[in-house]
């Protein structure tokens, strides 16, 4: 397979280009070894729209990532760059642009600084959860990280994807929980960002703002440069965890329930990551019995201090009619081994896999036959607007799963770090191409009947990142038009992750 | 005074078209009135290189400033956007571009929305901290404003600035506070940012990230275009707030407590704006007697849970030998007004001028002889950086000062929302040319005798934001030279507040 409008003469002198840069072991080419970057999830599998890469490159230093990224530039050769690739039910390690070559960073996976003292790490895109807990427990070392479900996946991979952990506010916002990157840009220069642009910066993970116009944002789920380093601030040891349980049994009651967790939330008297059940009866869910509503609040920290915060949320939910307020175990940190085996972990700072092989690809299942898609959308965190949706989600069901034959799981209300709540529908990707392109339908079903109502996804699978961002069209789609004059600018030949998120170089935009 | 390298017949144009996009009472063009617009605290006040406006032009709405832009852009003429004017010591009103035309937002003061619910505003440029407070005392909403010293700044204005307040994480973080933007471009376009991009959206001021990559961060500091729209996230009234006195006599306790402090800070058991006191003895500053270093650490929470981080603290701090600890009176709000005047404003909230007035122009001092600017690099929160800092300042102070003849405030270190401190060194500014030439000369001289050391600004008076911004130079200026680029595509003929923190449009930029 050849990347879209390059010859086959200039191919090979970029492979051999690449060999020379990298080492000819980490230039692939073979079907064999292209075939493992394919995405074990994708709606479109063996089929002719399933996003392939023609090749894959995997550097060793940043100096090796220039190399690649210039000669890429100088035949107009489409790069996909991915950390650990484990961006499963994203995308996984297949690029958006079909016949793109991935820029596989997995082997800069060096775990650069980590300070106890001022509670910050410093890592390469090949780090995974796995591998930054593992250098800070051998180096005993009393700071957190806060993991999502997929353990093995990169710490600034997601982070980029716009992901979320299970510990505490504001850890678990990946994103904003970062401070400073590095970024080869499509033209091979290095750029740091925030105080790293000072020559000899000794604040490079202390500050995060800088000084001057910030750019980082403009590389969360973006391709405007590759991210090789990035710095995130950690959560020094909570000396413990308690977990409220509070629930509602009447449909109203989930008005007064969201409003009063808002309140302890947005005052950080509850700081972990919250969530609610409910609403709808869903097999394996919390919330039997008499309860409609289930809201889960954790809290970290001091154990005096969890104490005391769990009396403040149980008066303050006394004041909810008919909703009951149970107490969990209280955990002191660290857990013993035998405790953390009963326990999530990821809720405890350590990398796991469980919930997500439940789900699909893991270690011992590599690959699964398909797994799973989420279409979720963000909506305002009150009462009201879950209502709103579980009436839109039942009165639209039966149309969009063609009377009932198709089945997803959810909705599934999560708190976001934010004021919002996502709302997560997800969907089963198997290996049956029929059911697929039903799949498929009902999610774009579901996109455009939320769009009509005001509601749009914070992240999408890869092949559904068009669609979802054609919903954000306010002004004629001025924000994604102002993305493409900066796209355009600093990456004019648009070898970089073209499509990622929608944002495309100008020779591949097509009409909107 | 005409704008640079525009005709008087185009200026002329211009001004008309202004008149009639605004009326003819909101275009000012005469001296007297232009002259309102200069900085009080200029430290070239008088001379060639005072930065002066050539008119003003004040919009009431934002199709008001798409047409201001419009014209500006049609005949090439620099535009500086204020939003209140009152950015003192950094500038205040008057452009870093001597003869721009300044576009005064002050008119547009709406309080679009106030969610008591969610927690947050959607305020104008023109909105300041008094306006916003008024609005929600008046509303009788149960949310707090987090205000800088300057109470009638404005709320946009002081977060696009960098700036700061005196309450809890993360609210004191201004620009980290806020949630979505409406944005003019150089075009006249309107972009809305985050979930605003959504067409209907509902969730504008709920969930921050939004879809795609992230544009926000280009306004802060930034003069890519006019934020005409910020929303903010509030803080819901903590119902308690108590402050720890911690001191040490000795210089090598500062390591210890400062670790202690980080670690409070860093898991959030202290939440309020810290400060650090001592290391030189500086009149009026607290921490006389036999302490050398003093910490306050403010707490703020429901009240049971400030006396259990209170004890934390305690018991933390009991581990730094010879470190003494002072619980502070314990405020339950909201303030009666017989204690509210006996407390510093702004840490509960309310909007002052006290700090300010003290410092110099005030609306009973409006054109005081001058005030100050402040040197304010940015240092690791250690007691090692602490130390080597006031070394550095001691050992370069007899040079820099002229033998002792320039009298600098300071340094005094403030932490900032991240891991770092603020090492501020304040200079007075005021009407004796030669004198402000010698302030001007030792300024340079703290700037650059810091960077080799490898600390920078944070923020910076608008004259010297050039020379700040220089100091930023990793990879021949990388970061900067990225900017330019973004500039050069969103902004083509730069007219929007060119040199802002030092990014150039091309037809300006000199050889670095």
């Amino acid at each position: 397979m050849l990347p879209p409008n390059v010859s086959s003469a200039d191919f090979n002198r970029a492979i051999a280009a690449w060999k020379q840069a990298v080492g000819a072991d980490w230039v692939f080419t073979s079907d064999e070894d292209v075939a493992l970057y394919r995405d074990a999830y994708s709606p479109w599998w063996d089929e002719p729209d399933e996003r392939k890469a023609s090749a894959a490159v995997a550097p060793y230093t940043v100096e090796q990532v220039q190399a690649v990224v210039r000669t890429a530039n100088q035949y107009r050769i489409p790069l996909y760059a991915i950390s650990t690739g484990r961006n499963l039910a994203y995308g996984g390690s297949a690029p958006v642009y079909s016949g793109s070559v991935v820029l596989d960073l997995k082997r800069m996976n060096r775990v650069l600084e980590v300070s106890e003292r001022n509670a910050y790490a410093l890592v390469e895109p090949g780090v995974s959860y796995f591998d930054l807990h593992e250098h800070i427990t051998k180096q005993k070392l009393d700071v957190w990280v806060d993991p999502p479900d997929p353990g093995w996946g990169s710490v600034i991979g997601n982070a980029l994807d716009g992901g979320g952990g299970w510990t505490a506010f504001p850890f678990r916002d990946h994103f904003g929980a970062h401070c400073g990157m590095e970024v080869v840009l499509a033209n091979g220069e290095i750029v740091r960002t925030g105080m790293g642009a000072l020559g000899n910066s000794k604040t490079w993970q202390h500050n995060r703002w800088g000084y001057g116009p910030w750019v980082d944002g403009l590389f969360r789920q973006g391709n405007m440069g590759v991210v090789t380093k990035m710095g995130f601030h950690l959560m020094p040891r909570p000396e413990a965890m308690q977990t409220a349980t509070v629930q509602g049994a009447r449909e109203e009651d989930i008005i007064p329930l969201l409003d009063t967790m808002n309140l302890l939330e947005n005052q950080l008297a509850v700081n972990g990551s919250t969530s609610l059940f409910g609403g709808m009866r869903i097999p394996g869910m919390p919330g039997s019995g008499a309860a409609m509503w289930t809201l889960q609040l954790p809290i970290y920290g001091p154990e005096k201090v969890v104490r005391a915060q769990m009396e403040y949320c149980r008066e303050k939910f006394a004041k909810v009619p008919g909703a009951t307020f149970t107490e969990g175990e209280l955990f002191r940190t660290p857990l013993d081994e035998a405790t953390l085996n009963r326990v999530r972990k990821v809720s405890f700072g350590v990398p796991d896999l469980s919930t997500f092989g439940m789900l699909g690809r893991n270690p011992q299942n590599p690959a699964p036959p398909g797994g799973h898609i989420g279409f979720s959308p963000i909506i305002p965190r009150t009462g009201e607007a879950v209502l709103e949706y579980l009436r839109f989600y039942t009165s639209n069901l039966q149309a969009v799963s063609e009377g009932g034959t198709l089945r997803f799981v959810g909705p599934v209300f999560m708190t976001n770090w934010d004021r919002s709540l996502v709302a997560m529908i997800m969907f089963p990707i198997g290996r049956d191409k029929v059911m697929n392109a039903k799949m498929r339908a009902a999610f774009e079903k579901w996109v455009h009947l939320a769009a009509e109502r005001g509601w749009a996804e914070y992240r999408a699978p890869a092949g559904f990142q068009d669609l979802c961002a054609k919903t954000y069209s306010y002004n004629n789609h001025a924000l994604t038009r102002f993305r493409e004059t900066i796209k355009d600018a600093v990456d004019p030949n648009g070898i970089l992750s073209p499509g990622r998120y929608g944002v495309w170089p100008k020779h591949l935009r097509k009409g909107r």
